[in-house]
């Protein structure tokens, strides 16, 4: 990377106080820059590197107070933002896999759009269907009839079962399990279960970015649904014929019990846990560690964290 | 799936209010049932879908008001249970692999029982003893010595360590890791910590099921034991030397820490935690998100939700 | 093993009561003990089997009451620990890994130091460095530019991502993620979020052990840093730009959120969570289950366990 700091400017439409000139060859957080970076100031609780960050160019807010004059700036309303646009535009990483390799299984009645990608020792089985520009990396496996739409990708050492469907733009990372059955068991009077065949499946909209390490098990009949836009954060458990509304957020490790409907533009924090054959209603948030026991029908609810009231009662 | 309704009555011993010869094609969920469909109503909840249903036909219990006339009634004492017999004996699915793949790499000193199928890239290890009917799927890996009972059924990504046992029709799903260190150190004076080595094995019992990305360490010395019939969630943690007693089911992402013991037939809900060291008598259900560290002696106590508890306070 | 309770108690510099010609065959616990075992009693929880273990010797502290006249008994200062010593000198595993498998793929630009051994399937991409005696379990995925240092060992089916480097006698378990993407995203006026391209890596020191189905998140920009001698145990979350102190001990199912940094020899206590942008002092000990959201400035915090807290209310 080497840009001056006027075209750093111009993608981000901010104003330069300082060397428009000035060469930036990385970027960088503000405790860790470098002479020659450019970083972002914009949580107060970062505010304590400013007198002592080596950067050499800064995005701040409007109005903020330049006491520093070794450092050039860039005021932008969001710092962050304008930070991340930045990243995105010249710090994307690409990924060199090309091709089917010849360790790959793809079996003669899948069905390959062009420019598709797949690793070493990948498995695709009878009657997937892969859109175009999909990458698939090493050792990810998809059993019969898994579908995937263009321009989604796959890390290694993904699992997928049988009849699945992913959407387009998904982002899957390595370790994660779609289409695992569904927890269901019948118990008898001697207090043994016997396992409820699961016989569904899993639909995952467009645009959705599932972490790693990740559980989604199959729908016992049915499809457990994961909507458009959902982001799906590490170690999250979705259990059967759940339903996660469009642009709804799952924070790490937290967990969806079976049967249950999360809204659109949710946020589960992380260790949160619903129980099941509940419904969230749009705009709920549900605190970090919170366990939730009941309907929440009405938009824009928080269920607050128990810690916090439990703070509360202490105080 | 074609069925008359008679004979599904048949099967789950039902009686018919209705057209007794209607052809059910498929089955589904109440709320996205189509025309053709046989549902079921079982949960209060539930309920709201019945005027709306596009089923066919449903089982209820006996005495459900059935005020609409443009469908078929199957009244049965428990409409889930017979539902679930009505998947098992006509949609259990069935699974392809065949053989041992070309691929997989089995040790010539390992022991394959008849009718065994390994899919793609496994690797069966020296010592190994496998079962006659088993199904391991691709780019599962066997460590030394790692005995798997007849009839058990492993999916893809499964990570297996030396010197571990798994019983007789036993499913693990994927990504799930049997026989990992248990995590055990000394630590010296300076605060560093040292490696204790984890000499034992795990032995899980016939009829279990375990779920995705679960954990089940090694014991220190001696086994990590999983008995009978017992049903483990998805991202579930077992620790080393635990002992989980017989049909007792460990929700999604519990953990029991190590040198527990649980008895038979106990319930850990989901992100339910239990210190090491304890012990659980039988019948015991543990909450979902409790954290338990005491001894439970008496069979059948319930060590509620701390949710609930802090409710009562609050109101 | 075949060795004499003296040549034992000359390891373990510890006092015989007893037969000092006794032969010993196996070490077990107390509870699980044979005739010819040595067993050691170190908790006051587990006394009540020291009437009926079958053990033929036991480790006790100095001037524990030697009822039992068929037992031999060497007195020594820490049992636990003499114990551990035992198994590290005799039982420690040893895994006959050896040399580069055929069906693994390493790249040509890879650098391999001496003594290197990569099981079937291993996937090692351009640009790789793999320090001397390194192991590398089957169906393990290196992307490209992942450093690994001398003595260092990957079980199976591990995932690391490109450019993390990975520090000297680490020990990766299982089904383990190391370098996913952090989970960060821009949310526009409509709710909709857009990923911010995570361009960091993850950096693992010396003497790290990371268990099993563990995600450790790259960050943002820079590192996601884990510090020398941290022990992480399975189904852990380690978001992205979190840096973990020396000597840190994270317990199962434990999360940190982004950018938080923990000391040096702190304790995270199982299925505890802390919230993001948050600095831990050294020496802190976060409760199991317990979340905790604001600052710990002072050394030797303890951050106590809500189940706790509540009790006293309760009583």
């Amino acid at each position: 990377m080497k840009l001056s700091l006027k075209e750093i400017a111009e993608l981000i439409d901010g104003k330069i106080f300082g060397d428009e000139n000035l060469i930036i060859k990385n970027i960088s957080k503000i405790e860790e820059s470098q002479n020659g970076d450019l970083t972002f100031l914009y949580l107060p609780a970062y505010e304590k590197y400013f007198p002592v960050t080596k950067a050499s160019a800064i995005l701040v807010k409007p109005g903020f107070n330049k006491t520093r004059k070794d450092i050039s700036y860039i005021e932008v309303k969001n710092p962050n933002s304008a930070f991340f646009l930045i990243i995105e535009k010249y710090f994307k990483p690409t990924f060199n896999l090309k091709g089917i390799d010849n360790t790959a299984f793809v079996d003669t009645t899948a069905v390959l759009s062009e420019n598709v990608s797949i690793g070493r020792n990948v498995v695709v089985s009878a009657g997937c269907r892969i859109g175009k520009n999909v990458k698939i990396f090493h050792n990810t496996v998809l059993l019969e009839n898994v579908e995937i739409g263009d321009n989604s990708f796959l890390f290694s050492n993904v699992s997928v079962r049988e009849n699945c469907k992913i959407g387009e733009r998904v982002i899957v990372h390595s370790g994660t399990v779609i289409g695992s059955d569904g927890f269901g068991y019948e118990v008898d009077s001697f207090g043994v279960y016997h396992k409820i065949p699961q016989v569904g499946n899993v639909v995952i909209g467009d645009d959705v970015e599932i972490g790693s390490n990740v559980s989604i098990d199959r729908a016992t009949i049915g499809s457990t649904i994961i909507k458009k836009g959902v982001k799906i954060d590490n170690l999250v458990q979705v259990a059967h014929n759940v339903v996660i509304g469009e642009n709804t957020v799952l924070v790490a490790q937290c967990g969806v019990s079976g049967s249950t409907k999360v809204g659109n533009n949710c946020i589960l924090a992380g260790q949160a846990g619903l129980v099941g054959h509940i419904e969230l209603a749009d705009k709920v948030i549900i605190s970090a560690q919170s366990g939730y026991l009941n309907q929440l029908q009405n938009q824009g609810n928080t269920a607050d964290h128990l810690y916090r009231n439990l703070k509360l009662l202490l105080e």
